[in-house]
């Protein structure tokens, strides 16, 4: 046992390929807790350092998806297609896409994970709404695709352990970064979900996880791969996080702009990226006449016109009772709000995503550790976007507290966050690249 | 404290050089017990493909020197000099030349591990000597300097903890090969011991740790400038290691065959690499006028002569009884031996030095985890060396047993380690480079 660890933990090191039977005894073999956690992190640097190969990559995500079991929604009596985001900093796009695709006619099954460092968790932003449960039983969430077509709740211990146990300890030994082990990380929960199309939002600028557009598509590249070679459409969108999307980041306050999207208004690079990704999703899903690429057709069922009729609002409140929430009921309210003025006049150049991110994660909306509770209220509001004009002193950020201690964190995130400049900044397109 | 080690292993992780401040931490942390296991692993993999710049491994070996006592050596009345060799198959060159350069007036302070896998430890070869123990207190080891000039023995608890702790680990995560962490593993303990010059054998070869050449020269080479820069006069040889060294392997054979040289016989082979070891040790203990190097004259006390002329093994007499063992005693016989016979007619063209390795471990002379005892008996004694002309059947390697049912995997190790062919081997020079 100890030598056949060893030797697949060499192999990797020594820039080989894993074969089919040393992946499957690692994974087997550490879910199971016979093989160590020094061992395990010790191979997850070695892939991280060396890569996978395609076809290994495929057998080490078919070996996680079979330490749990898989969800047959063959049931559901609609096309399934689901949407996963790297994360990014006022990504609210879930709570809007899911009965946007839903209301054209597709069964979105959105079983999510929690929200952890300064992007946020979908499930932790519903949890803002009062009485809305994140936790599922199989049953309702089939009968939920079935009756609502939309679903978003927390993915259950059962769907992929091996991930689990992988991921917890890639956030102690540096070896989150590993895009093998990210792409079958994302990849094996989406496939166990039961989902037969897909399609990621891969982020790249300062707020995204990884930052670069080389490393954001190779991400892309090797995830469309994964889904086309175990039997999932997939289609990847690489979009922008450098600045936060829409106005809102924070629980509550990613709600209410969500709702005002689904009521036809909010913002437009929001609204722009939601209609790219359910144009993407509702073709996959082969609701419609054509995709949108060059000469392609707009699919018969344009998610723009549901946003503006209501039928996608409509989908909301029913996603959002089902799960024992009250979409009517009001958002809490933050007790004190902080101005954060602009430190001069011209072109709003820059709000750096990441630094936004980081304050909002030190309000309290988001988690450093698993286990900690989230604010539904702290959050901030972007009063201004880059492009804007503006003078010293005008109000940029909007920063919404119930905890004043974790104010002076906050505003030192978001030293030199804000730049303004005598000339506009380059424009810098929201759908940036298309992989299928 | 989790950010910082973080820090450290994406620092590495990255190609970039560990600063003081975290190679400290990271090396008092793990020896604490606040850093995990999984983390060290992660570390010690990131060093094994990234490698360490000179500057901070000197500073990861002062830590790990820093990490538990050091001695004082500086009472013992005469020049101190130690050899280190990084272990081969009949290696007992220990045994003749810690007694033979105290013969020439150097005090030689050899405290040494255990063991582990093909190639033997020094001090399970003595315990074949019955009354022996490697286990002394410092007052002891200094006593003994003084008095004998040499001793060889159990290396202390308190002598580098943080390599006991990070070997351990490496041993189970397939980083032991790492030549920073062999490097820094092997000198901080010789540091730490408190000798003032040290000779390294770099073994190359199939038996070796490392058997090709260009690893072994940069092992060499860290591992002299490590010495250098932290006030050790080191040089390093690099020796053949590609058939066993003189004709026993195993605790008990070897330690005769030890007493053969002391005697001023033995097989050349191993006289020859001893006296060049001997040789270079005497003159950087400053005992002889010149250094063995081109122009060098021989060192005014010729380590050979000693050999010839009793002197050296009256030390090695006094080095066991000092330790409790009695030097006349006869060594345990093995109650069974085995013939291996030659394949064929011709020169034996070559005798693999790892199979025999192996194959004498699986007879039960060394072991496979550190808590495992050794056969003082098993061994191997090879009756022709690579050059020797043999016919078909011939005996060439005679398998010394305490325990028949080992017979079969040693004989499965040794399958095609004897090759017999029509032209004699090439030879092959057993000191081969020399690295100062």
């Amino acid at each position: 046992m100890a030598t056949d660890v060893l030797d697949v933990i060499r192999t990797k090191r020594d820039g080989g390929e894993l074969s089919d039977e040393q992946v499957r005894f690692f994974v087997e073999g550490y879910t199971a807790g016979t093989i160590a956690d020094e061992q395990a992190a010790a191979l997850c640097m070695a892939i991280l350092l060396r890569d996978m190969a395609p076809d290994e990559l495929a057998t080490w995500t078919q070996a996680m998806i079979d330490s749990g079991e898989r969800l047959d929604l063959s049931g559901v009596g609609r096309p399934t297609v689901d949407k996963h985001s790297t994360g990014g900093v006022g990504d609210k796009v879930s709570l809007v896409l899911a009965p946007l695709v839903a209301a054209c006619g597709a069964a979105v099954p959105q079983l999510s994970g929690r929200g952890l460092g300064h992007t946020g968790g979908t499930l932790d932003k519903l949890e803002a709404i009062a009485g809305w449960r994140a936790t599922l039983s199989t049953d309702e969430v089939l009968e939920q695709l079935r009756d609502v077509g939309a679903v978003i709740c927390a993915a259950s211990d059962t769907l992929c352990p091996a991930d689990r146990k992988l991921y917890a300890l890639r956030d102690v030994t540096a070896t989150v970064e590993a895009i093998p082990l990210i792409a079958s990380s994302i990849m094996s929960k989406k496939i166990a979900e039961g989902t037969r199309a897909l399609v990621l939002d891969v982020k790249v600028g300062s707020g995204a996880f990884l930052p670069e557009i080389d490393r954001a598509r190779r991400l892309a590249e090797t995830m469309v791969a994964l889904g086309q070679a175990h039997g999932v459409r997939t289609v990847a969108l690489i979009t922008d996080m450098d600045a936060p999307l829409g106005r809102a980041a924070g629980n509550g306050l990613e709600v209410a702009e969500a709702v005002e999207v689904l009521r036809g208004g909010g913002p437009d690079d929001l609204i722009e990226v939601t209609v790219a990704l359910a144009r993407e999703m509702v073709a996959l899903a082969g609701l419609a006449g054509g995709g949108p690429g060059p000469g392609g057709g707009r699919p018969a069922t344009d998610p723009a016109a549901l946003l503006a009729d209501g039928r996608a609002l409509a989908v909301y409140e029913a996603m959002i009772r089902a799960q024992g929430g009250d979409p009517a009921a009001p958002l809490a309210e933050a007790p004190t709000r902080y101005v954060v003025p602009s430190p001069g006049n011209g072109y709003l150049r820059r709000l750096d995503a990441r630094a936004v991110g980081v304050a909002v994660w030190r309000l309290g909306a988001g988690r450093s550790r698993k286990e900690d509770p989230v604010s539904p209220i702290a959050g901030a509001v972007c009063l201004r976007k880059p492009g804007d004009t503006l003078s010293t002193g005008d109000p940029v950020l909007e920063l919404h507290l119930d905890d004043e201690s974790r104010l002076p964190g906050a505003l030192a995130a978001l030293e030199g966050a804000i730049s303004v400049g005598p000339e506009p900044p380059d424009p810098r397109p929201l759908v940036i690249e298309r992989i299928a």
